[in-house]
């Protein structure tokens, strides 16, 4: 076994696959100096999926559902990075330079792609925009933080129509994670909402869509009913037949023409492989990446592929392996056993692994199961769910925290504090449906408007008249300046004509922006000089007269 | 006690003032159904603040030094909201609107004012830009991160003065706060490093910056003494008489003109009045509501100022009140009575209090206490800190979380996953002193800058002679939009010649603005042209040759 030149192993990818991997080949290589092992992962630790609904109704805590990578591999490079380019015929892959002083350049004999898949809303309009993805952690945080935060806008809010919206929440695809999504959500609003003074749980509306004539496609029609049972006792409404098209900051947009008021979409349907994948010279099946039985990419040996982002036939059965974290981790198994056998010069094995079962919670005390053919529903469910996935979840002082997140939820009230970490997103894009409102006259005006798509319209308030159009604005036009530099209310309204994208700047973007850089400042102050007549503009962007500006 | 028109309270503020308050008026007036009360507050919860280091140090839960204020005063009206105008001659007050439709005004007959004070860097260059603030939860949170992320660079970082940097750690202030920083923050440091494969406790540097000749100026010799030898033996470097001047991405400046490489600066000492207060047409003191003995601001009936931003005279000694806790909570329950009283027609009371006593935290099992005259520093202190402080931490449940948390903490290891919710941060302003490189020729180019102060020279290295000037920057000049149009690496070596602020743009923003404004598609394609020739540039900003351009 005494070998003179180093294998270096590089993982691309921080899911079940890529460190499943690393912790194969640690075992594997134990003590083998000669052996360097890296793994490239975009964040520090791994996400235990099935738990994440967990964290947004708050029964555990924040950090239960993810296990540090350093602590499962410690014997794996860990580079916190996301990869830039993946070049097969150089065996290198880049990665950016974070803090430190330099892009990083990984060789590797053994290449492990693991990169998953990601949250793709290309094709519907809006989405991108305004739909809230649930995939990681962060989105996790993230619709946990707006549903609170709709909530507190809502018991303040005297407009009963807005308040409606506001107190409406869909959820689109009624898959397995759509479906523990939208239990979880609607478990934490109901238990919430009490300590609202204005809100009552009756005045919760929670939307479930999903395009088929039934819920969870993956499992049988009897669990499927069962689950569709306890949503809707829970108060969940369920439309199947039902698709989204797309959205707006202020509704759902359906297929067929239906708008549902609301300030809170999640969906949980679109995921597109990889976009590094997408760039690589090698044979994809419907994005993913063809692997032989060995798991190795055919006409680049060395190189691997496990996870969602792989194409795996089965060896046993011949059929493609399911995007799950059952696959991923026995194929994580078995590219570090070929990986191993490969640098040993010893006998590859086949890729063959049959499911065991599936789960999926359905909140409070309720779960479906199949396993091994038996089919279970109910609090059985719900208590096998609890003790497989403690069992699977990385690292034991994470299953010692999560248990106790259990006990604690048993006993103490949900949490409902706002957790805002952001610090200064300044721009943001926004998509906008015909006869939208963008900006309402009388309103003050902490936002410039630049038209990427669409028309818009300017109306404004004339008296004995009512409102009347002022002019038409297209893309590249630009307005909302004026209130942004006199800091009076906007005295005209901004109406949608057309679909239109816009992007949104605030108040500090525009600051450091158009005050800074001349061609901005000569172009918002030529913009206010055609609508106000010639006014002095001070580098401060404070001053101005600003009487009757059509913004 | 009949009344026929109702009292509105409104109270702006949602620390430990604004809330006990609350709090206090809602025992006064339990049952009467004539009094609106309301709260503003920037976030939904109340900080329970001597916790903050406990939360860096990862030994209770992100959200357990946090209560609902909903919890806490359960029949107030709470905005969450930043205020926006106090109007004290027409007795409202305004807050911006939210998802929701409008704009907020508050009318009332007593109004609260317990806005407490803000970080504020003024006065010192490159500390708004560099600086971490240790005030807020958000705070805690992000000096988490971030110095989990130094670790992570520093961990593959090949360069030795960079990684030294990365590992370097410098706390300004030897007050309570900073002291209670830098023992959570080291303590973290030392037991996080040994899940880093290439980092060893040795590596670390912890740096605590201290004005005066001593520690912890507000309480005794001998406990500023053993808190210093506490922190020396576990690893501190404390610098008596040395005092910050101001900082960059990769340095704290001292006075003097020393320069400490770093990429990790906090500061404790910097805090300023509410900007709101300031506007307002009250009597000040340094900053804060001068009031009366009754808490009232003299000349404005029914207008009340308690906390942090209001300048209080013990009635008993005559002394002014500090900016603790403490006092705040006792000012908030005099208040309380003395509107009740008002709206009552009974007699006021004046406010007197003697502080119990003082209590800092030196981290792992150690703290410094002065309590009622007694003084007491070690485990016993820490204990006596424990138990203080969890019987102050408002509500049963975080008691109970904390508690847990503790007890965890005994037998579990640190948490080291970095959280990251940020979504797009896409402009940040950033300070340079003379002769740093703000870009550097061969490195991928990320980001556009445009400069707002200073002066910067381009230089490039011309074979056989060297790096050669090739130009001057200043105010309103931009640079590195070739290698964002191109995608190449930057041509050019950027540095400071004087001191320089800058603002970043990154490629998402850039794409947006850039793409779609015309006057700055213009901008672009004339700065282009000007330096390489003429070229197309389509709306996609992804085309150009960008051969040899000085960007």
């Amino acid at each position: 076994m005494a070998q003179t030149t180093r294998t270096r192993i590089v993982i691309l990818g921080g899911g079940f696959g890529g460190v499943y991997t690393a912790m194969a080949l640690e075992k594997r290589f134990r003590g083998a100096a000669h052996v360097d092992l890296t793994l490239v992962s975009k964040e520090n630790y791994l996400v235990f999926q099935p738990m994440l609904p967990e964290v947004l109704a708050g029964s555990i805590g924040l950090l239960d559902v993810i296990t540090p990578i350093r602590r499962l591999c410690p014997r794996t490079t860990l580079y916190t990075r996301t990869v830039e380019a993946i070049d097969l015929a150089n065996h290198r892959v880049t990665a950016p330079a974070g803090f430190g002083s330099q892009h990083y350049s990984l060789e590797y004999d053994h290449l492990v792609l693991a990169l998953g898949n990601v949250t793709s809303f290309a094709g519907q309009p809006g989405l991108r925009e305004h739909a809230l993805p649930f995939k990681n952690l962060g989105d996790a945080l993230a619709l946990r933080n707006h549903v609170l935060h709709v909530l507190e806008d809502a018991d303040i809010e005297p407009d009963p129509a807005v308040r409606q919206a506001l107190l409406t929440f869909v959820v689109a695809g009624g898959g397995f994670s759509g479906v523990e999504v939208v239990a979880a959500l609607n478990d934490f609003l109901r238990q919430v909402a009490k300590h609202f003074r204005h809100i009552t749980p009756a005045d919760l509306r929670v939307i479930l869509l999903q395009a088929g004539e039934r819920l969870l496609p993956e499992l049988p029609t009897r669990l499927a009913r069962f689950a569709q049972g306890i949503l809707e006792k829970r108060g969940v409404d369920i439309r199947f037949h039902t698709r989204l098209h797309g959205a707006t900051a202020e509704a759902a947009l359906l297929v067929g023409g239906e708008r549902l008021p609301t300030r809170t979409l999640v969906s949980t349907v679109p995921s597109a492989p990889n976009p590094l994948v997408a760039g690589l010279p090698v044979v994809t099946e419907r994005g993913r990446i063809v692997v032989n039985e060995h798991l190795e990419v055919p006409g680049y040996p060395g190189v691997w592929a496990v996870g969602d982002g792989a194409w795996v036939r089965d060896a046993t059965t011949g059929a493609p392996c399911p995007p799950t974290a059952q696959h991923a981790i026995r194929q994580a198994r078995c590219v570090g056993e070929n990986i191993a056998a490969t640098v040993r010069g010893t006998a590859r094995r086949a890729f063959a692994f049959t499911a065991l079962g599936q789960l999926g919670s359905l909140g409070h005390r309720s779960a479906v199961a199949e396993i091994g053919g038996v089919q279970l529903s109910g609090c059985v469910a719900w208590w096998l769910w609890r003790m497989i996935y403690l069992g699977k979840l990385p690292g034991l002082d994470r299953k010692v925290r999560v248990m106790t997140g259990w006990l604690l939820d048993l006993v103490l009230p949900p949490d409902i504090v706002q957790l805002k970490t952001d610090r200064a997103c300044t721009i943001r894009r926004e998509h906008y449906e015909p006869q939208q409102v963008i900006c309402r006259e009388g309103d003050p005006g902490d936002w410039l408007y630049i038209i990427v798509a669409g028309e818009l319209e300017v109306h404004r308030h004339v008296p004995d008249q009512g409102e009347r159009l002022q002019r038409r604005l297209g893309p590249g036009e630009c307005f909302g300046e004026i209130a942004m530099v006199t800091h009076h209310p906007r005295t005209a309204t901004v109406r949608s004509r057309t679909a239109a994208d816009v992007i949104a700047l605030d108040r500090d973007a525009f600051g450091a922006l158009f005050t800074t850089l001349p061609p901005l400042r000569h172009f918002v102050e030529q913009l206010m000089t055609s609508h106000l007549g010639p006014l002095p503009l001070d580098a401060g962007a404070a001053v101005g007269t600003g009487h009757g500006a059509p913004h």
